[in-house]
């Protein structure tokens, strides 16, 4: 049997992958007495005088909503609410089994910015974090935005910010191996959805000077731009309105980041780029180019989206810890600072020893690295 | 340590009542790959074709929302959404506990009728049941109302059908040991807010047909009334507009049932009404009459809302076996059928032998309650 088979056949068997159990008992009247009424009447009050309490007597200390609204699933892209159910559910598996974070899957059965604004404003009173999933662009960067600034929980865009994060980890590591400095580097992001929006914010942060942004139409300019959001980054990353093909980028070019479509990066654009360059490319489950393809042509460090290749850029090494230590540190929001924290501490977990050309990043399986994560991002929040 | 002490303690401890766990193991890359990418898109696709999938392949099969907006929390009132998550909590435990049914509490923060309503229909695809609570009428009534006829998923909300179905059971039973029928029987019902207005409609349903509403102003007539919802159950029950107080209605009534407030029926009251009277005084804490004191004043049979004297009237039997079985029978609605069946099935539970003046209902810890109410109700669905 296949992995469609088999996946098909386990979905039916678990006729749903999360399950709600209880942590307190209800054998005897006096079980019931505490956890239901009268005895619940108590938690109530005092959440009821000081609101904050909510995080020491209810399930919002340690609990993440899984939003999503079905419009850009995996490669599925535009499936709807109840088609993505089993993907995030999914996430909630993760959540669950790599950070000890709980996680309630919410489809919405709205695409309307706005609706979905206000039903999450409406439903996050019951949630410590709202983790946000599957939305396309550009809806996402307003929705997140928005959220972030109407509520006091945090607001995290997983497919921005968690592939963000790991690749930029990956990117630390690489640059040990090749010895560049960040200042000095070149990069190509080829894909202005979503991921490249949010990778590319996110090695600006980090500091990087020369990044190029590139869609299907090539370098991304004032005219090739579809939202506001591909304007601003264009703006601040190609300033004087270069134009050109992805082919005219990648000359000379140190890294490439491809969250965009397979077989679209030549053996010829590898060979053109600079010596010793790094290329993630990460299209699912087909990459930008083979690794071995990409080798042959001069690439020195290749990693892609796919666990059957080495150099993983999976995001579960992220947003599990990145939540766990955020809803355990009480924090109100998920900073740049954190996400760069988080970037070092997944980095920071393949030592020096093991670091190679195949082997930038923790697997996904790596045992600690949730906690690493974590303590890092609860370290970030009290130093605020 | 007391009560109240303990239960708060506990909550603190539990942090958080319920947890979400994962129903598929994710230790090795295979788990991964079945139940997340790229396995995952298997059943996504399957449900995309086919949305009646969702119930083979994702927990929309078991799972119901607890929906509330926190404006009538148990006796406290409106307290909020933050402040009605220990409740809310409580009841997705006794959803699982006694019924195997998975349960979301969902705390909204918005009292808006309409707001409620886009929200709860915004958030729908994950779950196959609503089970709303606490919220305040007349509100209540409206957004059940029109979530029915908007949403293909059972909507049910228990302060109202609930206590109707568990209070009709114990009427059931009581009839039984007066040897009364419910066609020569007066009933007067204190209370005209979501759960007297269900009861009084319900017991119409059952087939009474002389029942009296009242609230705090007495009879319920076409000049008290508050809101249509009561103008329509007043001219049902009060179609010549007779006024009275409370104590006026109960002069040789059979059947008094109370969702009201303490100590409003008097000894006096209960000797006026016919032989072998039936009270339900089930306001909370302190029921509208104590037990002993109606009793005393000639009452025959006597139930409250309390565990600590006979007859409770407990929701706890009624919801969780009604949602197991409009779940399990994939069941669009809770129709007026289900709930008359619900109500027979829990009277049916105490046998002949064990029938008496201080037994007419099921206890909450009945071990068998939730499977029989689940196979009535199941039993209307394949009659439909």
């Amino acid at each position: 049997m296949d992995i469609k088979e088999k996946a098909l056949e386990l979905h039916k068997e678990w006729n749903g992958k999360i399950e709600t159990i209880s942590k307190s008992p209800v054998k005897t009247r006096e079980d019931l007495a505490l956890a239901y009424t009268p005895g619940v009447a108590e938690p109530c009050k005092v959440i009821a005088e000081h609101p904050e309490a909510a995080y020491e007597y209810t399930m919002k200390a340690n609990t993440v909503a899984v939003v999503s609204d079905g419009s850009a699933v995996l490669g599925l892209g535009n499936i709807g609410a109840l088609a993505a159910m089993p993907v995030m559910e999914g996430k909630a598996v993760l959540f669950k089994e790599f950070g000890n974070v709980n996680a309630v899957p919410i489809c919405l059965d709205t695409q309307d910015t706005e609706e979905i604004i206000r039903t999450v404003v409406h439903i996050a009173p019951a949630f410590g974090g709202i983790n946000l999933e599957d939305i396309s662009a550009p809806r996402c960067f307003e929705i997140e935005e928005r959220l972030k600034k109407l509520l006091d929980i945090p607001v995290f865009h997983d497919d921005q910010h968690g592939t963000a994060i790991v690749v930029l980890a990956g990117i630390i590591n690489s640059l040990k191996i090749v010895n560049k400095k960040k200042e000095d580097c070149r990069v190509v992001i080829n894909g202005a959805g979503s991921a490249g929006i949010a990778i590319a914010k996110l090695l600006q942060t980090y500091g990087f000077r020369n990044i190029v942004l590139c869609d299907k139409y090539g370098i991304l300019s004032k005219i090739s731009c579809q939202n506001p959001v591909q304007l601003a980054m264009s703006q601040s990353t190609n300033p004087e309105n270069l134009t050109g093909t992805l082919a005219d980028a990648l000359k000379g070019a140190d890294i490439f980041v491809g969250v965009s479509a397979p077989n679209i990066v030549t053996p010829q654009m590898v060979s053109s780029m600079a010596k010793d360059s790094i290329l993630f490319a990460m299209a699912n489950p087909v990459p930008e180019i083979m690794p071995d393809a990409a080798k042959a042509a001069g690439a020195r460090i290749v990693g892609t989206g796919r666990s059957d290749f080495p150099n993983q850029v999976n995001n579960v090494v992220a947003f599990p810890g990145i939540f766990k230590g955020a809803l355990e540190g009480g924090a109100k929001e998920i900073t740049e600072e954190m996400k760069l924290a988080a970037a070092n501490a997944i980095a920071g977990l393949v030592t020096e020893d093991q670091l190679s050309d195949t082997y930038i990043l923790p697997e996904a399986f790596h045992p600690t690295v949730a906690e690493v994560v974590s303590a890092a991002v609860k370290n970030c929040i009290k130093k605020n």
